[in-house]
């Protein structure tokens, strides 16, 4: 058989899902896209998720409804809870979204196993990122091997790997490496409080982080501030 | 403090689930109910969760809504797929949700972590059950580790404990058990394919194992079938 390989790619509308979308294709895989809308800001995000995936030629963006607002906790899904914009600190923020990369990665595993793909990509990043406890490598590696235990697949010897290509690079890493596959980042939205036009803030630590890493890549960042 | 703990139950309207919920309450726990629409024959099911929730006086219940027969892939998530009758057979089934178990337990995490609670509760069995691989203890296990990776709870020290107390009870019993803490199993609905009554198919596997289980108890089976 010499059937190309299926890879699910988690799509969030930001730049680093954007770049591992890229490196996913160019890894020769068929990608299928899925995004949620949990909540969120969604027609942006989401409208930049599925620019991004028609730019990088999915097979099918999927975009699953989920409820986290119902359970809140969180400056992304809790209007009463306001998103910080004094600067990057230490510890876990209130953009942290509870068990959010958890659910994702179990939809994901959940859609893997219908399309019988063993492939899951995922942005995680654990150096230039908002100190989430599920986007460190212990996180995902135990997170593997539980996927091999839940599922049909892996316990008929298929194992399901999930790829952290982004895991150990920079923010002006990440964006180097997009910009040589090719990845339009103007299409990509990373703040957590854009207005309804896509128009980033440019003080959540979101918006830091991207500005900061376009800076130190020396490249001229697409995005665009609200006045 | 003397606080009462706080514990999340999963409940899916089964027999199951509302052993688990009367043995976490008599355990000292105040219980928040979480169900889950996620495209199953959810007026009946989650009809009875809701009666069941009810009767045995959870906190709160929360039903989330879940996208997974947008996934497919199952019997139970696809109207594609019918639900076999012939008997239980050794193997996964077609009625084995991709990733089910994962996706809700994800979700109870999050709302674990919101609610300040270290204890989920869910009526895994691997006994008399559908061979269904997230219901083994080595998943649980593997769960439970990943989950105190994934969370800020988990990384500030307060570790998640997945409790299955039914994971080596026969059906017989997980019945028993229940009626000496009053659980009353006329609220229950295990068919995987009820009517809008409600009434039991009586030719599912679920079917099956509760008959079976309610004839070796010695037990009076409360069950309506469909005539």
């Amino acid at each position: 058989m010499n059937e190309t390989k299926k890879a699910i790619v988690l799509i969030s509308g930001g730049l680093d899902s954007a770049t591992v979308l890229a490196i996913a294709k160019a890894a020769g895989y068929d990608c299928y896209g899925l995004s949620f809308y949990y909540g969120q800001r969604h027609q942006v995000e989401l409208h930049a998720a599925n620019q991004i995936a028609k730019n990088l030629h999915v097979k099918t963006h999927k975009v699953l409804h989920l409820d986290l607002n119902n359970i809140g906790g969180s400056a992304l899904t809790d209007d009463h809870i306001a998103v910080p914009i004094e600067g990057v600190n230490n510890g876990i923020p209130v953009t942290y979204v509870p068990a959010r990369n958890t659910v994702f990665l179990s939809l994901a595993l959940g859609w893997a196993e219908v399309l019988q793909a063993h492939d899951i990509f995922i942005g995680v990043n654990a150096i230039d990122y908002s100190g989430y406890p599920d986007c460190r490598p212990e996180f995902i590696e135990a997170f593997e091997k539980m996927a091999n235990l839940a599922t049909k697949a892996g316990v008929e010897g298929q194992a399901f790997k999930i790829h952290t290509p982004l895991i150990d690079l920079t923010k002006a890493q990440i964006i180097q490496k997009g910009t040589t596959l090719g990845v339009d980042y103007s299409l990509t939205i990373s703040c957590y409080q854009p207005n309804t036009q896509g128009h980033a803030c440019g003080v959540c630590d979101a918006c830091r982080l991207r500005a900061a890493g376009f800076e130190q890549a020396g490249m001229a960042d697409p995005t665009i501030y609200m006045t």
